[in-house]
């Protein structure tokens, strides 16, 4: 089971007028954390970027169960689940400090020709990151 | 059937490295687009937070089909779904301006006190504006 | 003078646990403001980027004098100053409805080489946008 | 000499289409600097607007040196200048890995009322952390 866990620290640029974290920044934190498992694994984004790879987001679905507030530490978590060709899965979520999940979904990653958007295979070098 | 259209100008603030509007920002456009549609039906936000409620996005489902880029006029929808005692479902999408869907998903509201956080029913003036 | 001045609608994205709009969201005002005065002049930055060419802050300054708030209404302006050779300089700031000054900046804009970020004299394309 | 270093990662969501950090979001860094600077001081922010205290920007100045981009690890400085009744003063910069100067700038902070946004004098508690 390939899975990292990113602590972040929420800053009033994160929050909205409600008091807390804006709904959209969850899926920041989530791509926080997708970068830094598969950096971890040796792979680094910048460089598929120079060879014309594109990772882009193909789907999501997304559960708010409890909202993060400003100063919280919280943790966004990325668990590599299914791998295809052209595609890959990964669950995420956010927790507390107390390890209670404040937000989980689950994010379908494809890739693409940077230039023309369209769905190429995963690189070799990703595939050995993600598997 | 409640639904609202929003012009939406794609700025360099939108857009990352990819040179496509970033995956999260698609959620901005969504909230944008559903805050136009609640006051085009004579609701304000901020008056609500003023009255300790505060309605916050319970779940949402997304899909990207085609990404847009800087520059680009898109328009931002929503339609309103089922409304039930505690939540309301939104429709939403991003056309471009060939009428092309770039973006579709749904977005489930659940309305709660400002201050705990705790669900409560919607508000009579929302319900109004809904139905 | 070359001026323009952008209507825009504060949204929840826009605001922090404050309840204001976040400061460094006036910058992303202050850009929208300046790219539809290019627009507004027969310019657009996304073909100049095709072109390796690159219009990035040199420098700014800015004073905030009263806060914008959730579903304002607000208008980001801006107006070409000094054009040099290898950048120009651009007065902005944003009123609330009564037009009353919120925040008021001068940006100075370079011109660059896109990929390798070194100035380059401004296009006189853009040349003529400006003057 | 009370200064705070923060390391941070530069993530898709800072970068624009241009290759580069948006200009706006080094106003992010520079915030999320100042903020652990305080906390290291035994300072919390959100402490203080349940008290009715909020602390704004008054005014700031920023030079852009070279662009941060993509994978960056940078660190973002802050490093508490003149303290007055009302403001203080923080000299900010962002720096890269071999020490280069990125951004550089310096931002007023005004102590307000979080209701009614009018000034007044910086906490006690704030007095101590800052001098």
């Amino acid at each position: 089971m390939i899975e990292f866990a990113l602590p972040i620290r929420v800053y009033i640029e994160d929050t909205d007028a409600g008091g807390i974290v804006f709904y959209a920044n969850y899926l920041k934190y989530f791509e926080r954390a997708r970068t830094e498992l598969v950096r971890s694994r040796g792979y680094q984004l910048r460089s598929s970027m120079a060879s014309n790879i594109n990772y882009v987001v193909h789907s999501l679905e997304l559960k708010y169960i409890k909202p993060a507030r400003l100063d919280d530490q919280i943790v966004a978590w990325a668990r590599i689940g299914k791998v295809a060709r052209t595609y890959f899965l990964v669950e995420q979520w956010v927790s507390d400090e107390a390890g209670e999940t404040l937000v989980k979904g689950s994010v379908k990653i494809a890739c693409t020709h940077l230039d023309s958007g369209r769905p190429r295979s995963l690189t070799e070098d990703l595939l050995r990151a993600l598997t």
